[in-house]
């Protein structure tokens, strides 16, 4: 295990972007709510070349946000396996979320945040907003569309929703549907902003949110990400910035002082509301099979992941072969949970470069 | 997987229990607090011998109480391993618990509940505790102390801080310390009832408690009591109570429904500041090695238990081993998770059985 990775990766998180924002006009929902006009926060990497047939789609996953080139900075870049020297890398913040996309903190007409206004949304629906970007960006056919966890699910849901405009779908770590675990802790993480007295019903100020059930909520999705492995590894039994217990409720262990760094580290750029919406999206979709798709799929699992476990990836694959697709699904053998899928540049990096080659 | 194991086990919880109350007297903690006087609750089953030397002390998890005849009913009764037609069975509520035993909740001297006062307890006071409800009782040496999960914390204890006073030990789906994982877990509960604006600091008047984050607590806490396949097999993506999705933040599925029941209805029975206070002598235990003790050690674990995971039983098995001490460590294949320690009467029945015999 190399803690190495957890630091790094930390790092790239801070660096800065240089977003650009889409306004695309109106936009419907698939269950009929009608934004008067939507923002996509986007960047892009990399120029489109003269067919405009190199361009990448990469998609986010819950937390994440259109800076795929600090938080996938393992498989973008110029020379890494999707390459910037050869593709059009694009990526965007989801519809729902609160890195410059339209979102439940973002200003509706009457200049009031939507908060509990803002509608239910599907990953269809970040996904049609994706495909306005396309649109917009000029392109009318990704090479590939690529995504882990929640920005897997986005990348299925292209597959289906958009077949004629996708050549190849790499989904890491992620699923057709959520099992009921996999609701239950999205669940958990719901009440504990919905029951934190601040969330008002989801009409809080910006500058008043909920933020101790936010920070709650992100506690208990890094234990989801990690694995009891790279926890070991990580912290073992060390106590904070001491030599003995003070025996109290206050942090005593590393562990206890990462979880409570990083769940208040999360409310200082997450909205709550948006994690609601997404969590809500992820629990809600289910993918039948693959039968409307026409790409190529790579899929990738690690051993480690319990969040999104590799018989859930297998089971994609199957759904490939069932429909007649190419298809393969890459096992990877690392102890670093669910975030392995951001931390692998090595073996994802390997097959991905050779599934888009 | 039986799902009327589940069911079963719900409602022996709700049998009637004939809890009596020990007034042991001043009692002084490891750490030096000194209680005038503390109580323990404790039933017990079936008659002590002639000789004296039948009686079997069980000891609870973080969430029981004194009526193993209910939580362990698979184990303990007549006929049963535990057989109560042959063993005097004991069980008590820990000290630091919320049912009947001296804690938190209680009134002290001033007649309000200690609250924030009470002291930070280790799992070494629990057993000390319990060794002078054994004293009260006028039994000089332990045929067996048995416990799962922070109940196998306790028997350990036992084995070693008071080694001449069992003859045999029985731990199940436990460990020898909290690893990062589970101290993570822990912390994540300990906030989200710390952060509810109604904790007050742990002086809550006791008709208003932090009710929100109790529940959130024990919401996550019931998932990590069971596993991926019981989920599945309980719950899968079924709705709760009808047939199409709602599109809210309120329940949809059926596993949403269970988690916030069993998150509310727990905290009708337990207080907050008891699971601060149990939660946080868990994640003190530390078992270095078992050469103080003389026991001999039966230890079981499950395959599907990912809270306390099976390696832990087995590194107590190798301590005991390493101790020249008489040890087994049987590893049970069954579905259910760390909830299995309560579920499985078969397979720990039949090895407990022999264990005693």
């Amino acid at each position: 295990m190399d803690s190495a990775l957890f630091q790094e990766n930390e790092r790239t998180a801070a660096v800065t972007d240089e977003r650009q924002i889409a306004d695309l006009g109106p936009f419907t929902t698939e269950r009929g709510y009608e934004f008067t006009s939507i923002q996509i926060a986007y960047e892009t990497w990399g120029q489109p070349n003269d067919a405009r047939d190199n361009a990448i789609l990469v998609c986010h996953a819950l937390s994440g946000d259109a800076h795929a080139i600090g938080w996938w900075s393992r498989l973008i870049g110029p020379g890494k396996a999707i390459d910037t020297d050869t593709y059009f890398v694009i990526c965007s913040n989801v519809l729902g979320g609160c890195q410059g996309s339209t979102g439940p903190s973002s200003l509706a007409e009457d200049g009031l945040p939507f908060g509990s206004r803002f509608p239910i949304i599907s990953i269809n629906d970040m996904v049609d907003a994706q495909a306005r970007l396309v649109d917009h960006l000029g392109i009318n056919r990704l090479l590939a569309v690529a995504g882990g966890s929640m920005g897997g699910m986005q990348a299925l849901a292209w597959s289906v929703r958009h077949p004629e405009r996708i050549q190849k779908c790499f989904v890491t770590a992620s699923g057709a549907a959520h099992s009921a675990m996999q609701i239950g802790f999205n669940e958990v993480g719901r009440q504990a902003i919905m029951r934190d007295p601040k969330w008002r019903g989801g009409d809080y100020p910006l500058n008043d949110p909920p933020k101790d059930g936010l920070s709650v909520a992100r506690m208990l999705g890094h234990i989801t990400f990690l694995s009891e492995d790279a926890f070991g590894q990580k912290f073992a039994r060390r106590l904070q910035g001491k030599d003995a217990f003070s025996y109290h409720f206050g942090v005593e262990f590393e562990v206890e002082s990462y979880l409570n760094y990083q769940g208040d580290k999360f409310t200082g750029r997450f909205d709550a509301n948006s994690l609601l919406v997404l969590t809500r999206a992820l629990d809600y979709f289910e993918l039948k099979d693959l039968r409307a798709a026409k790409a190529e799929f790579l899929f990738a699992s690690f051993t480690s992941d319990w969040l999104y476990p590799p018989h859930q990836s297998e089971t994609l694959h199957q759904m490939a072969i069932a429909a007649g697709l190419k298809s393969e699904h890459v096992l990877i053998d690392l102890p670093f949970g669910h975030d392995a899928f951001l931390l692998d540049g090595d073996v994802q990096g390997a097959r991905v470069r050779a599934f888009l080659g």
